[in-house]
């Protein structure tokens, strides 16, 4: 018998209303939203593997997942019944594709790409409400952007993990943490074949005391050095966080 | 007894949840809000005027309005305070400032500026839901572009306004109608001295039907040149307008 095909879905979502990516015994995640969708479509009680278990109120452009399905679909009509009865949440399966039978959503990434927006005024956020940092004081932003030049390669990142983080090892390689100015909005830019729990959270809110000049350039080389979570400055709030894209080596079913 | 003292506001805000800028006995508008907010912070039962009176649904980023107040305020702290009595409403105050007693938030401007979007994929919105048109058949923006050029001018636009504009005259000056794709979404970015009520979207749905090919450049021309609301392609939904900037030739107070 041939095994299940397998799908590799790309998800919108505003993180806002879940209690996170994953499952959890205490609300709603966005993967049983997903997950109820597709056993109203096809009758199955199906589990879907997400590549970033993002947390309560994270969003994501371009989470992937992947699940197997009894029956073959046509990825457009696979998609547009998913997001027929995922309404009205706030989910949006962008793409489904038949998957090569191997793939894993989560295992085969090779690069996890998120950004994180910092709303940088006096004024409450009124349109990006949940979808942004708001912060007061100015920050400079070629300070924050220097900064996190020491936290890029390959390091042992305690300080900025959370207590609950899973990984066996707090060693990871960070291939780009770019900070950049538009107009009040500064962007923090990330990348990495996988990240720690609340790590860019944590990147995030030592760089504003960068910004704001309360920590040198100095102290996050000092804070990394540290290995301790102590060390950390206080985590940013999930509302400016965004998966962004999740690279693969090939995504394609065999033809 | 010298005049009260003007403010100038410059607002921000989420359309959604209103039923437009300008009070209205059906429900909660944005001025209402504003004005709740100045009388629990002065007493003063004020009555703000906007530049733009923006329908329900239809955001903004930048609208003016002003207000006589008894007291003098700095300009910050009076930002500040508002914005503190106006939570939890999706509404920001970004700036007040001291205004000259002649000047009038509606009839000094020189300039309105507004932007539409246009999300042109498949699949629904997750993050932007609200915030911009979805348009599922793939649009064509360079004949869009075409044929918005063929707005631009003095021109009677009776065929692009709402039955009930309350405008004097059908005869509006439009300066700028440019429309640009940048990935999977178009912006429709118009520029005028003033407005008919409803013009944008009226635009923005004619300039649709030419994106799917419905439409020719010429069908434009003819819409409008029958200076008449049926020949006008259904009118946008509120979601993607925004009112981004409003311009006045000199909005500080006498020094």
């Amino acid at each position: 018998m041939p095994p299940m095909p397998r799908y590799k879905l790309t998800i919108e979502y505003d993180g806002g209303p879940f209690v996170g990516w994953q499952r959890q015994a205490n609300g709603r995640s966005v993967q049983a939203a997903i997950e109820e969708a597709i056993l109203k479509l096809t009758g199955e009680a199906a589990t879907i593997r997400g590549a970033g278990r993002t947390d309560a109120g994270v969003h994501a452009l371009g989470q992937v997942a992947h699940v197997d399905l009894a029956r073959s679909w046509a990825g457009g009509k696979l998609r547009d019944a998913l997001n027929a009865h995922l309404r009205p949440e706030p989910v949006a399966i962008l793409a489904a594709e038949a998957a090569a039978e191997d793939f894993d959503a989560r295992y085969s990434a090779v690069r996890r790409h998120y950004f994180y927006r910092i709303v940088n005024r006096r004024a409450p956020l009124a349109l990006d409400r949940g979808r942004a940092w708001l912060v007061a004081r100015r920050l400079d932003e070629a300070a924050m952007h220097e900064a996190a030049q020491h936290l890029v390669g390959t390091h042992d990142f305690s300080t900025f993990r959370a207590a609950e983080c899973q990984a066996k090892s707090p060693v990871k390689t960070l291939d780009r943490l770019d900070v950049r100015r538009a107009g009040e909005e500064i962007v923090i830019e990330a990348s990495a074949r996988s990240f720690l729990h609340n790590q860019i959270r944590s990147f995030a809110g030592s760089l504003k005391l960068v910004g704001e000049g309360r920590w040198s350039v100095r102290d996050v080389e000092t804070a990394l050095a540290a290995r301790d979570r102590a060390a950390c400055g206080p985590v940013a709030p999930p509302d400016g966080l965004y998966l962004a894209r999740v690279d693969y080596p090939n995504t394609s079913a065999p033809s």
